[in-house]
């Protein structure tokens, strides 16, 4: 049984009491959200290394890490070495996205090494397999696709991204809209190009039915993929992109019929005044499904600093409701991300998701500020940098420049808490 | 006169020409927010090596570096060499808040090798000298402050922090609300520990016709000064920071009457859901005038980062119709910046500026991102770097993996946007 199944029973599982118990919620709670389907446990019934996180309504908003070869970079070790240094710097969840080198490999030493729910894009797999065996993605087989996500269930991941929501009716709305940057989704392409040469409609969305009778079998999430989502803010909240999500709340409808947990990716590219319909709208055609926004990213020239960007938008994205936040590297858009890279990514995600749990609040959000502000007012440098996100960079750089007094480098001998401690003279009343 | 004087009058000058051609809007349109207090142009009359930016309604946000040295760290070598480098990363303005060293010569360097706006806050001064030569910062005398904000008007800075609105009153509400961290504002501290300690009013609200007098002769900007800023979550929005919003109203009042240009400082540390109210609540209690905004800082966990979490309130703030964002460095809270610290910040800012200039309509704004995104889609990786934000960084950063196909590394010869052009084979209405 999935964790949908076993929460609609009324029964609970060693999963919920343990995500019910890192998040300050009730079993109950947790209990209904999944049998609501407003919250998920990504979580395959094949693997026993990784600890149970919830997605959705009412919990800490998550974050995930992507990362995977591509087919000049990368091998088994890097991507173990990224993985490590993503969950070590907090990612709530990884996604490999491998697609050179040894693919199966790759994911299997992942799962291993991870403590977190892995995600992947079976498509991935099955495109350079077609490319290898039959010359190219468009002609990649149904039973070949269908076949990397039975492998990448049975293997133990605990959510896989599909493009169920393209249709022929949205590869339409997409050739009626004239896009700038058409689609930039990697599997949307992919199942794009498949469908217009093979004049077929989308495998994944003919067969939804074979897809969630895999699902089920291992409690695989679905993490229902936006093929069309904007590559740029010019083509942001377009037809093709609520065509679908349309589709994707039907797709979620039927996944919850069928006892499989479902969630819904969105955004990309999207204005910051967009981000919060972006939100709004997912949550009212999907029945509140948990939503997976990568970035958003609020504008298209951070290169280089889309880690910054796409924080600005998932905080606003987790704020108004998000769920699950991809995180985005400063490699974005120009390289594979380095190690370095992938942490610091990880970071700026964590950042977005605090920000948007101390609105949404979420409990223990506003404790963790309230006690760091309280052991900045008393100038205690060691709690300071205990509760810092990371605190072995905030030791470094407090620690440059050492000052000879009680206050930082900045302020030195006239730091304004010192000033108003001997003169203000009264007991705060909320310390 | 004035710039506010000269729009007043209906007549121009030329650095009005000049703000209107660099902001694509008419003269007649600048002169009117001049004349109205909406727009301020902060221009020093005995300044001639600066660049004239426009501050205010309509049009783009700008962007401050503070710079300076602490007591312990800095000289004027290292200051100069900041603010260059705030300038090259692309700062609008730069603040000068020395405490430490030859603070007037290190001042006068800064302003020789400045090519834009440059702001200070006098009252440091005027501490550290009160220190020096009578023990402590509340042995200041009320003729030391205006001597020493006379001194820089007199050398040709734009602008001046000074923290009017701190009256008996608010500092009457701040001990009524207890607060976690009481006062966060340097010069806010300074001021509230003179006032306790030699029980007297506030100074600069006090004689506040003087400073008019001083200010109306060199054409000085007052910014004037939040020394009630929320130095924590917990202490946003709360009654002493509103009392001095209202008083700082009445004193812009007060500054047009006079013909002195005056924008508005304000928040610090805020929460996500309540930056657009302080925008707002800011706009009414001033009559529209251009707000200058530290951070916000929407988290108080961020050690390390903090130019990051400014980013996203920086966007929201902006996007709300705040005009001018001060930048926060990696270093905020921890230490005093480094060089590389200030074109971080810098950039950070500018992030956050721009994204909000996007969904204000600036002129410019989206047309930049449509570009990129064209270039993107065309994968024509020059003009991308010359589009992004910061070239040498992009540039960098693409060719540490070098690919062997027209695609960056992350996707190789599996890029989205190569298969889309291969099969979707439709030409972009918009492109």
């Amino acid at each position: 049984m999935t964790q949908l199944e076993i929460a609609r029973r009324g029964h609970t599982s060693p999963q919920m009491q343990r995500v019910a118990e890192d998040e300050h919620v009730s079993v109950e709670y947790l209990q209904q959200g999944l049998a609501d389907g407003t919250v998920v446990i990504p979580c395959n019934n094949r693997r026993n290394n990784a600890k149970p996180y919830g997605i959705g309504k009412g919990l800490r908003t998550k974050i995930n890490a992507n990362i995977g070869t591509s087919a000049e970079f990368g091998d088994k070790a890097s991507e173990i070495a990224k993985a490590q240094a993503a969950i070590g710097a907090g990612a709530d969840a990884i996604m490999d996205l491998s697609t050179g080198g040894d693919i199966s490999g790759i994911r299997r030493s992942v799962l291993e090494a991870s403590t977190v729910p892995l995600g992947t894009v079976p498509i991935y797999q099955a495109a350079v397999e077609a490319t290898e065996a039959h010359g190219a993605i468009v002609n990649m087989t149904v039973d070949g696709l269908f076949d990397a996500i039975k492998e990448h269930c049975e293997d133990g991941v605990d959510f896989i991204t599909v493009h169920c929501g393209i249709t022929q009716a949205s590869v339409s709305r997409l050739k009626q809209q004239g896009r700038v940057t058409d689609v930039v989704s990697r599997g949307g392409s992919f199942l794009i190009g498949w469908m217009l040469h093979n004049e077929r409609e989308n495998p994944l969305y003919e067969y939804y039915d074979r897809l969630l009778d895999i699902a089920g079998k291992y409690d695989v999430t679905l993490s229902l993929g936006d093929g069309m989502r904007p590559g740029c803010l010019a083509d942001a909240s377009d037809r093709p992109q609520i065509e679908e999500l349309i589709t994707l709340g039907e797709l979620v409808q039927r996944a919850r019929d069928a006892g499989v947990q479902a969630m819904v990716e969105g955004p990309g590219h999207v204005p910051l005044d967009q981000i919060a319909t972006n939100v709004q709208i997912e949550k009212s055609l999907c029945k509140g499904a948990p939503f997976y926004v990568l970035g958003p990213l609020v504008t298209d020239i951070g290169a280089g600093y889309d880690h910054i960007v796409a924080t600005i938008g998932g905080a606003i994205a987790a704020s108004a409701g998000a769920d699950f936040l991809c995180y985005v590297t400063p490699s974005e858009h120009l390289s594979l991300p380095t190690l370095e890279d992938v942490k610091e990514g990880v970071i700026a995600s964590r950042i977005a998701a605090h920000v948007a749990d101390v609105v949404k609040g979420v409990k223990g959000a506003r404790e963790w500020d309230l006690a760091m502000s309280k052991a900045r007012k008393a100038l205690d440098w060691e709690t300071q940098i205990k509760l810092s996100l990371d605190p072995e960079r905030a030791r470094r750089v407090h620690n440059r420049m050492p000052s000879s007094g009680a206050a930082c480098s900045m302020c030195g001998p006239y730091c304004a808490m010192e000033v108003m401690a001997k003169y203000l003279g009264i007991t705060s009343q909320k310390c």
